[in-house]
């Protein structure tokens, strides 16, 4: 056991160590924490415009569309409350519903500023209205011009990784191995990877939840062109050479991955995060090259289908942890 | 008094050591200082752009809704000035007030751009108005959707901080405890505290401000992902070694609080100051735990409003000041 | 060989080893990556903002004016289709062609929100189409105001360099010499800079790439006011030491160039990347002076269309490899 | 004369060494660079984008104004030339002028896309100008938006500094001085200061620039809340220890004051830039302090009208050079 504990645990993770308070996974997928907030009321513990900002693009057109149909509703109604012989140039021999759809298309020609001008407000309430509602149109549109470029230069790294993380044979020994490969015509300089291993573990009958830095062969590069295999050698320095793969599984073990890097397109900072969870390791196989000389030998192609491609490979087990 | 001197004060603050010049407490809770500067007219002094970017919700709407009202306003004073006559479609035969009315209105036709037309410039000055209105309208419109945009992309921590600072059993002595979280669906990384205390002291007859830094154990955390603790060791070490409950608060001690960090919103360093004063202090006592595993037991439950939740206990002195 | 191996190759240069795999020269002379992506769709491989963003700017306005008339044949091919009696103030005795123009300027009136009303939509369909052409051009008009925001304040460092690099004299050996000027009225500050070249070499007689960093002589400078002559000195410790001009040129040398800065139009980080390969090189050569002090005397004269301005000279040669 | 050289010049300062190169200061009170580029087209050495940024706030008022009347005034001529009697609306049997009037109107009514509509473009070519007329209005106003959005959020540091360098006694000795303070509501964090002096030497009959770094007592504070008085202790590792007052004044001095922060408005980073010769420097002074308690005592009170404040004081001196 004394050998189990050569590589001290840490308690800089941001995670408590305590294991029947956590649940579930730590870090989802998509580098978000597997976390709920409670106790302050939800529009105080949500940013409406960073939510705007992470929507699909489908969700976030589906969004401007209601909010545009939404408030020229509520506008028409307005108009037509107030009656709509105040809109100047509506045949008024015709039905309600021919009434409100007039509203309803002159609120439209209001809030977009068009305002042909064949209906047009006259009296002093519709006037005011309509004198809100061209404002409202506008102030709309700032937000939705800051929302859409706020879309736009968000910076993000556009990395993808590998679905599986696998144990490889390294050196003379293995090796935790993790691949990524930005997919996106942006170019990361400067890119540098952590590894955190949690592990779910039994301590004097209590379960507890502990952190332990992976370090790596290769921790930064400076250019990220072709595709990037991280790797943490499993030596007897390692967190991990104690552990044979049942040990891995039972002991819940999820692998915490965040890089960092500097992006051009951007000219910022961007990071990404994931995490690997024991039902996404591989013992015993090794990734298979994913880049080769184009046909007419000028440039390299990389081929990002392969990104999880690997093959089945025996590993030399020399650890203690197997014997 | 030279083990009271153990711990260095530093002059790296930005803050003078003249206590009978500076006045009560020198950071807000709100992380500003608490400073007033004159010598320069106020234009000079404030960034409009920047307070605007600050100000309240609700004061914003409210400066914008005034800002539209006071342009319609004098535009169409300029408009009746000139006289409506040349505002083609008003019906002349009407009183002063519908004349005026007819002119705010145009005004805001034009401002907005949505021109519906049924009210049209026709005289040669009462064109250049409306043409230089709508201009004004369109730069107005300009600033407005870069004031919303820049509110809304301002990177900003959403830390939440304990209202107290609490002095609490640490290892085999005590130490001093903040708590912090962040309240938004954001996330933190490379979170990094700072504290500084600063202390009124009497220094040969004269009062002086001291500050020194204290030490935290994790200085430095990975992820912003529940809430966090900072604490410093009241051990041997501590500028607080030395002081009992009572100088403590004698010395009008205020611990300054400096949070920095890396945010995915914004892809942007953000930072958050505040400051507890020794109004704050509650001497013995320990912050409860604010997390719980999710009734159905996949996720991590974070409850905001147990952040300053603690619990009083004894302390045991072992400080020479307590003898 | 062994006098070879001195310096250590380096494997963090994000590109591999493997020299029949990767083809012709690795950096662009722009400073991207000789790579091509494919295994995913095109879209999830580009960044459709980002390349408009760094498209000429001719293009870019030819795109404009593409999505503008595009958009306009559309919608008046919808409005044609539903029927121009549905456009009041459109005369109907004219022919088709005129119809469909009249169709295309309502829609150009619409999308552009100038709505002058001589035609206005009537009919439940033209009104809804209308809406949703106003609504299109407004959001059109946000994305169109979010790019050229962003091509505007893409930061950029602005950095010319010399067409070539030369092998000058230096000290009591040789050099390998990069001049590299700001050509705009930016200025950039606490300047870095990293050479690293790549050797194609044979090994056991398989064809490799090898990297070295080439230290050099000042590698970071405070501020970039005039040009800027990178130095790297051939000496001993350099990896160049051993390659005489032939095997230089043999070797299909590459050297990638790194340049990263503060820049104070953006405050922002910039950096710019190029690469020259031994095409470039001229052996026993050295830049001319690109300075001068202003005809009054007040202020120096950078000239620019001289950063390339070389005189041939002999090279002294001292290493091994020439003997 | 070896003692002179005990502090090493450095040569990473971007300017070259070459005094008779050099003209005149090298960098401007602003901050600016004393240099001209030339030898490319102009366009390419000036970025618009930026020098619009930077432009008074009155210039770039104005420069919208010429550009909003000269493209009005443009269109003006091309709807005149086409013939207004394809304006719809405007009454022709007016004079010439009027004509050119109403045509200059119509243009102003198209580009600001408010179309009353009253003027209206009726035949294929005044359409087709129309069209591309509101297109040109909108991209001009996205265009103006963003650069009235990169206007207000340029990170800037709002640094004042003193209009003079003082020699002040300092410890047993002297030391030289510069003031600076933060004059607006922003607030400045991890405040970095850097001085190099730039002395125009004769060496060996050739007249050079050589540089010094000027260490500071303090070069890094944490947060700037009152004023921040600069400090270089001339002592005998300083390179001016060996400087008279004369010789300084000769040899023409130029302290060059590089200052860099993260600034919670933008949450950037900024830096300010600025210099100071010889004719700005006092020997013999020192600052007066510039902040007191409020009259109320709950705050401190900066005044930024005394930030050049000094009296004449005598100096000891203690330095060869005065013997």
């Amino acid at each position: 056991m004394s050998q189990r504990h050569r590589s001290k645990n840490i308690d800089n993770t941001g995670f408590g160590p305590n294991s029947n308070v956590e649940g579930g996974r730590l870090v989802n997928p998509d580098g978000s924490n597997n976390l709920r907030k409670r106790g302050i009321p939800i529009w105080d513990r949500i940013s409406i415009y960073h939510t705007l900002l992470r929507m699909k693009r489908s969700h976030f057109m589906m969004a401007i569309l209601l909010f545009y149909t939404a408030t020229n509703v509520i506008f028409a109604g307005i108009y037509f409350a107030i009656g709509v012989e105040h809109l100047s140039g509506i045949d008024q021999s015709k039905s309600v519903v021919d009434e409100v759809l007039a509203a309803f298309f002159f609120s439209s020609q209001t809030l977009t500023t068009v305002g042909y001008g064949h209906v047009a407000p006259t009296g002093l309430l519709t006037n005011i209205v309509a004198s809100t509602e061209s404002l409202t149109g506008i102030l709309a549109f700032a937000v939705v011009t800051g929302l859409i470029y706020g879309r736009f230069s968000r910076p993000r790294a556009f990395l993808r990784f590998s679905s599986n993380m696998v144990i490889a044979p390294y050196k003379d020994g293995k090796g935790l191995m993790i691949r990524l490969a930005s997919y996106k015509n942006n170019h990361l300089t400067e890119v540098e990877a952590q590894l955190t291993i949690a592990m779910h573990v039994n301590e004097q009958g209590k379960m507890a939840t502990r952190f332990y830095p992976l370090p790596l062969e290769i921790a930064k590069i400076n250019s990220l062109a072709l595709s990037w295999t991280l790797v943490h050698h499993i030596n007897e320095e390692s967190p991990l050479y104690q552990f044979n793969k049942e040990e891995l599984i039972n002991n819940r073990m999820e692998v915490l991955v965040y890089i960092k890097a500097f992006d051009d397109h951007f000219s910022n900072t961007v990071q990404q995060r994931t995490s690997f969870t024991h039902r996404d390791l591989i013992y015993g196989a090794k990734f298979l090259p994913m880049f080769e000389r184009s046909v007419d030998g000028t440039s390299t192609v990389l081929e990002l289908d392969k990104i999880n491609a690997y093959e089945l490979v025996s590993i030399k087990e020399i650890s203690p942890a197997s014997i």
